[in-house]
């Protein structure tokens, strides 16, 4: 469809990419309004952090809670009429998930009911496009362990008992987050092969970067930097800045793919612009250049003349692997000359050197252990 | 273990399951209790049901919920110092789950969150067996359509890419229940693996029979034969009785596994006796006969010469399938002379006959649609 005809409504437009979204896409569609509950807000205060950046508070946000109130949003959906709902609205770290059981359970129930309820409203709407935000970690251990292709795909064929056939894409993970997220992409795809609803999975690589084009700097979006709620790049960024060690969690081996946050946008910009048939879950796997931490903590190093060093890693993962992601579905779309993580860190430097001052320490250092064992 | 020094706490200790455990273990084991939150009776009640058996109140239960009182719940493990925790306490409906929107974040919610609780606190308790139902619907779609053998096991062994690789055993499923169950069953695997937990998955097929040997009269467990909790023994036992035709769903070719709820008994105590080694999450496939729905159906017609007809198929299934299921593991436990379906179901039609009065013939007939559109 024309993105000018889009009628966008975003779940979770508070959050690190609902906000960018909203500001991507505000002059490029013809209507976009967008839901949240804060939980965002109250998870990073829980642990004792915060948005190193303030939040612009001048958004078209409403405060709904798509897990309690999931009759006002259906209520809101048919009032505004969208012709795509992208789903953010998700607890999105992987350390919160493993914490304690509170925050475990948290993570699953507003992640999976949230979806769960949105899938039985777009039943009765099976027009709407939804787009949904994976992730690559959907696919870990098997692929990891095996030095195979990651597909981009809800299903492969393999040979089993002698046979040709064709099995769901089996998948396995390393947090109650990532299990969130598994559970989301089955009932998701169950809901379209049984109501022909019209769905895109986008599994996301880790997103980087403090701005998209276009954007105020009165209006950059969240940034996190803490370990439960910052990715391993703003981690980096911000040690750099406060002349720390750059803390490598094990071996730093851990190898994953990486998209900007300026393509994160384009690329769902052309989801909307392109959606699936009815009773087809679309995956999507949406990343653009594969780093080891090691490369990026290099690539930090060489534009700050930081130190790195490797501490205990906190986490059970598999630190010695392949990555082997197929990603060609971005590049039909035209995402052909993806943005560089090289030439992207000078930026994020210098936004966050400028809110140096606020920055917290002391949220740096993981607090959580996945586990005391160690058996995985 | 030895029986009689086991410890033993059931969750959903007022269900079908629940309640008969309780009279099989309670002269064998050291000490048994319950715990239920009396769910299951509100959902038959809300669908317009009831037992059709009276439940027999003189129960050792303690009315808890692992989803909303999980601190309660470890306390009372702390006290009690069970070796063997059974979890039964989920929605065990899959029409039930496709009901609404509301039954089904039921469902779902239940399970998977009073599942995630109960692993979080067995992390502090790894040392406690626990032993979960789970179903052979689990397996269903990729297993029915390419004709190879259910496996009794987490992983299987394929070939991909021209590549040997070993994967979690591929799972697909049918209702919103069964989604609940296939997530039940990674996050258990996950916790056993990250925390060294020691868990049994029962894998169960359709359980059948309406007492156990050594029940009193007025012990009888529940008795369900609703179009929502009745299974198809159920209901075609209530129809033969009531004298309407047995309705069968479709073409009847649906081909499951079945187990007599003495043999399910025998093969929990197995479980108890022989937990698996810490950090292994262990599956048993537990079924004994396989039949189509057609074949139990002429099973109730020669022994009451009832008559048969089709009906539209409320659900989304493939109706013409292999079923080729493993089930070794009950085997080596012994059960090798397990209970014949054809031999029980007279016990089953003279317990119903003595209840004849109160069976309510308008809750038969199924009410719920998988979906209108019957694209899948």
């Amino acid at each position: 469809m024309e993105l000018q005809k889009a009628r966008v409504l975003i779940l979770g437009m508070d959050g690190y990419l609902g906000w960018a979204l909203y500001c991507y896409l505000r002059d490029k569609v013809e209507e976009i309004i967008g839901i949240d509950n804060y939980s965002r807000r109250q998870f990073v205060e829980s642990i004792g952090s915060d948005s190193l950046f303030p939040l612009c508070e001048d958004r078209r946000i409403h405060s709904f809670d798509l897990v309690k109130h999931p009759d006002i949003i259906e209520d809101r959906i048919e009032v505004f009429k969208p012709t795509t709902i992208i789903h953010f609205a998700e607890q999105p770290s992987a350390p919160f998930s493993m914490m304690d059981r509170e925050t475990s359970v948290n993570t699953q129930h507003n992640n999976v009911i949230g979806t769960l309820n949105l899938l039985w409203i777009l039943r009765e709407h099976p027009h709407i496009h939804l787009v949904k935000l994976g992730t690559m970690g959907e696919y870990s251990d098997w692929i990891y362990k095996n030095n195979v292709e990651i597909p981009e795909s809800n299903r492969i064929e393999v040979q089993y008992q002698g046979t040709d056939i064709i099995i769901p894409t089996p998948r396995w993970t390393g947090s109650f987050y990532h299990w969130s997220k598994i559970f989301d992409s089955f009932n998701m795809e169950y809901a379209c092969r049984l109501w022909g609803l019209s769905a895109t999975d986008l599994n996301q690589g880790v997103v980087y970067g403090t701005r998209i084009l276009g954007m105020a700097d009165n209006e950059l979006t969240r940034f996190d930097y803490d370990s439960y709620f910052g990715t391993v790049v703003n981690r980096f960024i911000v040690q750099a800045i406060v002349n720390e060690p750059l803390t490598v969690y094990g071996s730093g081996n851990q190898t994953r793919g990486y998209i900007n946050i300026n393509d994160t946008m384009r690329a769902i910009g052309s989801a909307i612009q392109n959606p699936p048939p009815r009773a087809c879950c679309r995956i999507i796997n949406q990343l653009t250049e594969v780093f080891s931490v090691n490369e990026i903590a290099l690539m930090v190093q060489q534009l700050t003349g930081c130190t790195i060093e490797s501490i205990d890693n906190p986490r059970c993962e598999n630190e010695k692997h392949t990555y082997n992601p197929t990603f060609e579905k971005l590049k039909k779309w035209g995402l052909s000359d993806p943005y560089k993580m090289k030439d992207m860190l000078a930026t994020m430097l210098e936004d966050v050197e400028k809110h140096k001052r606020q920055i917290n320490r002391d949220v740096i250092a993981p607090q959580t252990q996945w586990t005391e064992r160690n058996e995985n």
